[in-house]
């Protein structure tokens, strides 16, 4: 069974309550409950957790390192700026999936450069919660082989 | 039954011979087969053409503004230029799924700007011929209610 | 009687239910008519078109070199990076005034460039379709000669 | 009657003798003429006048606040940094529209950035004194509801 | 007593009607009729006026440079671009405090950047009328030495 | 009473030996003990502490969302880039303050762009140790009503 | 025989006309007898077609695919933008010639990138007709091997 | 008898005070003295007069052109931002040398650009007061006649 | 005896594994021990560690102020942004060495840009984990005194 | 008979054994015999040198003013840098063409400006050391009157 | 009796052939003639000479180190680049006078910037071979002290 | 017996005299003398020369392509500017060590890019006279293989 590593990003443990209307009014952890119903129906094993800290999620990629077949991210604020994990994603070598809740090319805020991008298989953004369910199909696909 | 108009834009009728390590090595129609039995498969009608000619894409978007649920568009080459192209997705005001074969993140030729990314629901890119279905998949959800 | 070619670009066939607000409510067919008649009464000929086709624009232009004592054009999307429609005003040496319903300048999407401004005699934006009304004016007055 | 407040900006006193062949032959005395001329001829009343000092067209706008229905205004070399003008437009909430003697986009000495474009109405450039003309219309226009 | 100059830049006259939900609705008079007691309160002396005009801003500055322990300055527009206020400021030698209503950082329509800031003490900004309180504040604190 | 949280970002605990000239010769114990003074002399309460780590100071604005009026934070170094912390006081939605010792718009090094500035009420930057004491009285302007 | 396919992007059907002290006095026909004249002595043979239209051109570049050991090519303005015909060149794989009759790095007016050029074997410019000529010689020295 | 007009710009009324170490400790009035003395010696005849507004010096040049053989103008900040100051220039066509008291292009602070040195004959900067002799006799040569 | 302090920053614990062509093949444990032996010969003692996370390694040069003469840093990925880590270098005052592994001159990935070098005495990179020796015998030159 | 200046700039001595697959394998010599070969074959005469020094290439483009017809130059690494070889071939006015072995348009190492293409009839780039042949073809069809 | 070593740089041995509407008629042996006729006008001595390598002109440099009072340079087309130059000037610390004959910042053709104008005392340029007679006159003010 | 080629580049003939605070006391003959005592203590056999001509550092570096093991170069000035000498540095293939006696890192007066880097082993830079001793040890760890 296909094993992936489900990270969240600095923040997200507020969702629910932060601007709904942009994030959807699920919290974190009816997401979770989401991602782990979705995993089952496709057949796919599925570990999920979160932290607001850079260090920490460079550990939790190369951990993943280790045991997972495809690393589902959503790197939340670090997308612009953390080089430390494009770094790590780049090491460890395991296929990651970029996956944002919202669509970070219709905000002209910061510029829309995301640092990790370029180490990751491919990107999944703007369907909100249903990101994260797209992104497991897509890390399903991929560890099955492009076409 | 969801509707969706699926368009592939210019010099995607090459796809087969182009890069196959970059783009995969199914033709057109073979992809086209895939994108018809996925779309059996979760239950929704697609309907699907190319074509290279700017003016065309701009007017199969405004006809798709009379009868589709959504929109699934791998707008090639006209990703980084067609503002024509992006001021159709406004106007018709289908919601509209921006489907790339490659990452086009990890290429640094152009800059990876889409200036079509902002007027669309999201974007999905990096996934071969696999991103078309994980379109069909995100219009989907799209249509049924983000959460 | 002076002859004047009026060109509509890209998306602007929507008109009327494309963003209200922004364009006024008027569908293109109620644009035409009023240009008509502002034309008769101010004494000029005026023979209208529109295309989505950046190349169709372009042979429009051409065609109006040999008739034409003024084009009147509003390029839509292609103001920012039609060079092909820049090139062919250059080369067919009719007086070109440039004409935009919405203020394009308050718009900060995109650079609010137009690469065809410099080879025009003049712009008029921001009237909504009074645009193309004093575009028939500013191009009367510049066939008259300029004071 | 509808109300306008005409504005010249820095140097427009000096026309009639600077680069003719730019800006036409004719002094502003005559422009003035021409354009208290015409404004009889549609119906409107104008007020005129001309300055070199930023601070006194500030001032002339923030006092047309109190009684005009429009202003038109060539705002000549404070086009490219007078936030100050920029602001006292936004300020009094007088539709404004921006005028130019000559096609300003052609010129490419400055970025042709209009700092005052984004708080007017619209803009009006390159029919040499005619622009003035074209002006009163459009306020008119303007005054009586854009469609 | 510290002997405090307040100074207002352009447009500041119009305080009370221009976007009140951005400056507040108190009129100037009423602004500087707080300012006056809250100096009192604190036990400083001010003067106060305010400008439209680059070069009277500048001589008030100058002036200032006779008598004044601090200036406290709103240079509101010409903040963006007076590099003559600047050299003024330099040249005066006397410490000044630079303040804003709204947070200037907070709108992206100008570079957010004051070519003032380099030769204050420090910047105050997003308070509303508040913010010249608190530069009366920070004026006292520098004049009685920065810890 | 109001409850205010005060945040020192990293390398504050540094103070009193780094750069006297530019930050003052007081440690942050003493810096401390002045502000818990000034809360008690205008009756705000205020909380305290200091990190270095980004993780940490993300935390602490998120757990300040539970029961603080107001934070008034000096980001310090993170100021420049963590985007992390920005989304965490967008998303918390307490009004925050933004504080720095000294006149960050005087240092060239790096573009003075605050990455925090826009979702926060406002700035006070450039007056040693004093900015935190009118950053409390911001605060409580702030949470008595901007006027 | 080496067999070339040569097209000529926008506006060159106006040739002959157009600025003849900057593209000579030929018309197109002309051109195209030399062309027919040069390939003959020099032993090739070439297909010669013009189009203003992107999407024709793009086409008729994947059709040459078929047939064709060479393309040269005069892009005319979409030398500027169309990486579409620049991703026709790519994916076709026939070595392709860019060819100017002007010397375009002599022209400032855009910034002379010519985004079609990385994917081509060289390029030719500013020889005015002779550009075509010169261009079927080195598409037979690339066919008949580099040195 | 060749006759000059020296303007001198914002803040230079306060030299001799200002930054001793770079603009020198003569006053005004004495900078004055030497001018009009080096002027008899070398049989110039000169009128000075500084201005802190923009307006005004943009009326001194328009006035100038009355009777003026040669400019000499130092403009201060105007140096930077002034493009009426520049527009006055070019219209009145009296040749115009522009002076500088330090080395402007070794200060790193604005970007060194002068928007006016375009629209003057030449530039003189860097000798203290020394500059203004140095622009007396350039003036001479100019109206002499370039060699 | 000189007592260093050497620092590995992110993704160094991966050495051995992560791109041996670019990093080499030794893990960090041999790259330790090869450090400790190249110390022994030349006479200086040295104290490692590696860490992911920012804030311990600001934490890490905070403590390093106490007792070491020279830090020798490879920071890794937070070369490129951690102006925390560089306020730490800057304040400790402790003469630091910037050491990398690969020549990061030769990587266009990212502007190669270090926001660290500016404040450290000098940079060593490109020669694998002899980087580090070379940088133990620079802080032993450094501390002896540069000639 | 048309004399031709042959100049091969830096380090294009080393060809033949410098990237081969890239410059092709013919040493210098080599390429100068086929050089003098075609000049005899088309009838122009040719004096060729190669320089690694910028001052002896610009001496030798002033030479070439008093005799040749034409000259041919690869400028080599100055292309990019040498103003003083770009005033030298504008001020002898003989017609230039710049020639490249590789398709610099191709590389992305350095902006692929050529800062001396502007002073050059025209450019031939990517055909090896063919691109010398057309050159002289070029130089031929040059001075024989373009068309 | 002050010593003066005046260079000139690249192509100005082609004087007065060149261009002589923008660079005069004469030749630099007239030139030469007229400066030392001026040198001894004013009491200086001066030796001239002229050189097309940069590292001729860096010696020359250095020689006038261990004599001359004061360098007058006009380093033409290496003004934008020679770094060398610059490093040359600011190494041998005796005063130098930059000296354009052409007004440098009105051509827009190379951004203006002069790389070595920061070690200079100052600038002189406009006046054409004038500008070399100021020159010697700015070098006698600068010995005998800026005032 | 590892045989080096040691370069230096413009100006560093002055050393000793040259801003001794930067670059260290010493003059170039002294450095020498160390450096040889260095090789001879490791081992090394090394050449040394310094050049200020661009031409002559090519030509050096194409020498050393004969017969060195490595070079060890100060590009000084050139480091900013010579493409040649990066391409001379390219076509030898012989392992090349960039050293700096400053940090160009800390020195914001030019984008401290250096065109060498990239096809450099790496660099050191910072160490004053010491940059060439670590140089030497850094060429010998090169030669003997990277770890």
């Amino acid at each position: 069974m296909i094993k992936i590593r489900l990270l969240h990003g600095p923040n997200l443990n507020l969702l629910g309550g932060r601007e709904p209307d942009v994030y959807g009014s699920l919290t974190l952890e009816q997401i979770d409950a989401r991602i782990h119903e979705h995993a089952k129906s496709i057949g796919v094993h599925v570990e999920i957790s979160q932290s607001n800290s850079e260090g920490e999620l460079v550990e939790a990629i190369q951990a993943a390192g280790g045991w997972a077949d495809a690393i589902v991210i959503n790197p939340g604020a670090y997308t612009h700026y953390s080089i430390a994990m494009r770094d790590a994603i780049a090491a460890v070598k395991v296929p990651t999936i970029e996956v944002h809740l919202s669509n970070i090319y219709a905000r002209e805020e910061f510029r829309h450069e995301s640092v990790i991008a370029a180490v990751c298989v491919g990107q999944i953004s703007g369907f909100g919660a249903d990101s994260y369910l797209l992104g497991l199909e897509a890390a399903k696909y991929t560890v099955n082989g492009k076409q």
